[in-house]
């Protein structure tokens, strides 16, 4: 593979001075044009040592406006780091729509070092490419651009580079020891970087290898290619959208998974008021144990308009410290918001270790309201169930207990609740003329609740179905699943 | 002070039963109303341990809806926090507009705690808390509405309190070592916090003491002062504000300090040349060893439109490696950022160690285009330049080197500029018909530049004059000056 890079290809001085203003120019341009469009651009750097990396950024620097260019290079990670799944890092950093985002090291960098020491096998190797491969699909699928450079040299040429530059007393402190230390491991790291690129040269992201030995040659052909792939992307997205096809009516009569519930299960009051109380006292105890070994949660609630959720919720902050929760309520997104990926305002919202986050409605939104509603394209949501267990998997992964609810009513009960909420004064900001134009698509709602529910039920997230005409019999069993769920993982 | 919370006020269970109800009815509501208000509300709890402050967050936690009030303790500082003015840390959490943070022990907390441990004399614990003051008064003033509460027992009380609670095996876990350790201190304790509360019960922000020992009557006091004061609130900002005052106009013969700049300084391209590679390279070198002393820098741009503040910009980047810098372009804020104190959006990007910030404008819009076009009022933009200096000393007393540089042309050249702007194609989108209409208020933006100059350059913050009618003589001299600054702290 890195064969057609050692080919030693230059640029003449003269060739350069040609086509170097036009290339800048169009580079300016071409961000100009950018910064209206509706795509962030994604440049990750990686490759051997001393091909030429840090220049590169740098002179992509210099040539484009470097206002609207941010470049990220990852050191050891931060303690708040250090408490939430790997990605969140790279997450909390990545461009909005219209800007570019460079990223100096990137995920590959801890993968690819770890197979090169032997911290992780090859196959190892593969579970974290194909992770990453479906990382860059969701965001490319969201629209953004993706460039991938691979700066390469012989191991000759290295060799030369690094002694060029440790003889040059102007670059001399950029050749450490550990770059001799890694060049020691030239052979390893070629081949598990072969490998790495070879998994993860994909349609949508496929990596670029840039001979890095000439200086001229490396930089006209990298700035060339980010033109053209802007350039391209631009034209692209400014082709109509497929509008989203007619909805099919769900059959009213279909049996599903829902209709099983039995929503006759009730509490009396006084049973209710026993179970509480034991539940609430034993939640105490287990959350603050799981504090203490920094155990993260993040509880999810679905479910109908009025089916009880904001209640349910509430019943189970009192059992903690207001120190050790949040709520997040999860509404229209902010501008921000939306200049990112859907996902994005959640992974900004991942708890500290050791703390409890409730979502009230959550990422879930993207296959329930936006598909109903046709806020989101099919194609859309339509991927967003393997997006969202995507997600799910990296919080699995980094040990946060993670619990999702689906509240459960039927429509009469729904209807009985909106007419209580419009006759009870202090309820009544609660029902506004929307949430019944809601009610006339439960037929719509039901169905996308119930492939979400077919779709994102994983074992390690599974959905825990609420029944929920009977609020004091719901808010105790999710209660106890809360208490069961810690107790098994303590 | 204290004794007044001595007095063994009770609330009976009846009354406590007969008030409950309404009270919770009427915060619940309030918050429907604050939502829709154009303000934040921070309620701060401090006060000796025992005396029910976890209790009564978790109340209002309890009585009002969760999902729009969120509590913030305040543990060991990450090391994310640790690389910033200690102010950041709250910054961060501030609430938006329409929302309720709590903030469970607060900027109190640490200068109180290192007085009582001796860390601190009083004389330093007066001027930290004249901090806290002007801090205070910046939110209050931008609308924010800050209830303090301090819960108070007496020296009897609290032992006897930490004893019930070490006999419940409920609540034992509650009361650990610390406390004991901290009750034998109570006496000091009690000194202290007066002194504090003394100098910072201040008109906008006073502290109301509560009384901790029975809970009943410390629950509905604290929550009747809550509502009481939000309902006065609101009221007082549904009155109309002032409209701003018909603007002077600045007498265009008067004899300013910007008028002193000799614009006709110039260099050569030869010397240019030579003065350029020889002022980079120097600030290669000492802004690599500011990075190994983790020494960071912000640099401040502001001028006239088309002074050449980007170009200056794009000769300082090439002497920095793109991962150590970045450049925040200042335009409209977006919606977050609307929603919080205009000096936000600034705390938010405060850099890391070691690392360099630009800023292309800045906080000083407030005071310049805010002032002159109106969209700050009098009051507004007159009381900036003490927030700004405080927000300056800050980051000085951080250790954060700041650098403030104004770019000045005059007139003449100005018109050049732009003539030139519209004849080349690729500079084009740079001139919109703003430029021209912000030309004609020249006279006031260079009253409001002279101003901010006069008010605003502090020994620890200079403002450096840059003459720019040649471009490359301002190149230089800012080159210069961030060179000899970065020299003389190292």
């Amino acid at each position: 593979m890195f064969e057609t890079a050692e080919l030693g290809r230059k640029i003449s001085k003269e060739d350069y001075r040609a086509q170097e203003p036009e290339l800048r120019m169009n580079l300016l341009n071409i961000q100009e044009d950018l910064k209206q469009a509706n795509f962030p651009v994604i440049i990750l750097i990686g490759g051997v040592d001393g091909a030429g990396k840090g220049e590169t950024v740098n002179l992509l620097h210099e040539w484009m406006d470097p206002r609207y260019l941010e470049t990220h290079a990852f050191g050891p990670p931060t303690d708040e780091e250090r408490e939430r799944p790997e990605a969140w890092r790279f997450w909390r950093v990545l461009p909005p729509k219209g800007r570019i985002g460079i990223f100096f090291s990137s995920w590959y960098t801890r993968p690819i070092v770890d197979c090169v020491f032997g911290r992780i096998n090859e196959f190892e190797l593969d579970a974290e490419l194909a992770l990453i491969n479906a990382f860059e699909k969701e965001l490319s699928d969201d629209g953004a651009l993706i460039i991938k450079f691979w700066f390469h040299l012989s191991k000759k040429a290295q060799k030369k580079r690094l002694e060029l530059l440790s003889e040059n007393p102007k670059t001399r402190w950029r050749v450490t020891k550990i770059d001799w230390k890694h060049f020691k491991m030239y052979d390893t790291f070629r081949r598990v970087s072969e490998r790495a690129l070879r998994e993860t040269s994909t349609g949508e992201a496929p990596w670029t290898i840039v001979e890095g030995a000439d200086n001229r040659y490396r930089s006209i052909t990298v700035g060339n290619h980010i033109l053209e792939q802007i350039e391209k992307h631009l034209a692209a997205s400014k082709q109509p959208k497929k509008s989203p096809p007619k909805k099919k009516v769900h059959p009213a009569d279909a049996y599903t998974l829902l209709d099983t519930l039995d929503l006759t299960q009730s509490l009396t009051d006084e049973k209710y008021k026993l179970l509480l109380e034991k539940y609430q006292g034993k939640l105490n105890l287990l959350y603050r144990k799981a504090k203490t070994k920094n155990l993260s949660a993040i509880l999810v609630f679905e479910g109908w308009d009025a089916a009880g959720k904001g209640g349910l919720i509430r019943r189970i902050t009192p059992a903690m410290d207001a120190r050790d929760y949040q709520i997040i309520p999860i509404a229209a997104p902010t501008d921000e918001e939306r200049a990112q990926h859907y996902l994005w305002r959640f992974w900004r919202q991942l708890p500290r270790a050791g703390r409890v986050t409730i979502f009230d409605r959550s990422w879930y939104g993207r296959v329930l309201v936006e598909r109903v509603e046709g806020f989101a394209r099919e194609d859309e949501w339509k991927r967003a169930y393997s997006e969202i267990v995507n997600f799910e998997e990296k919080l699995y992964d980094h040990g946060i207990l993670l619990l999702k609810f689906w509240v459960h009513i039927d429509q009469d009960e729904q209807m009985k609740r909106f007419e209580l909420r419009q006759n009870t004064p202090y309820k009544h900001y609660k029902i506004t003329a929307e949430d019944f134009r809601n009610r006339e698509k439960w037929n719509d709602y039901e169905l996308a609740a119930n492939e979400m529910i077919e779709r994102t039920a994983t074992e390690f997230a599974p959905w825990h179905l609420i029944e929920a005409n009977d609020k004091k019999f719901a808010r105790i069993k999710a209660l106890r699943i809360f208490c069961e769920t810690l107790k098994k993982r303590l």
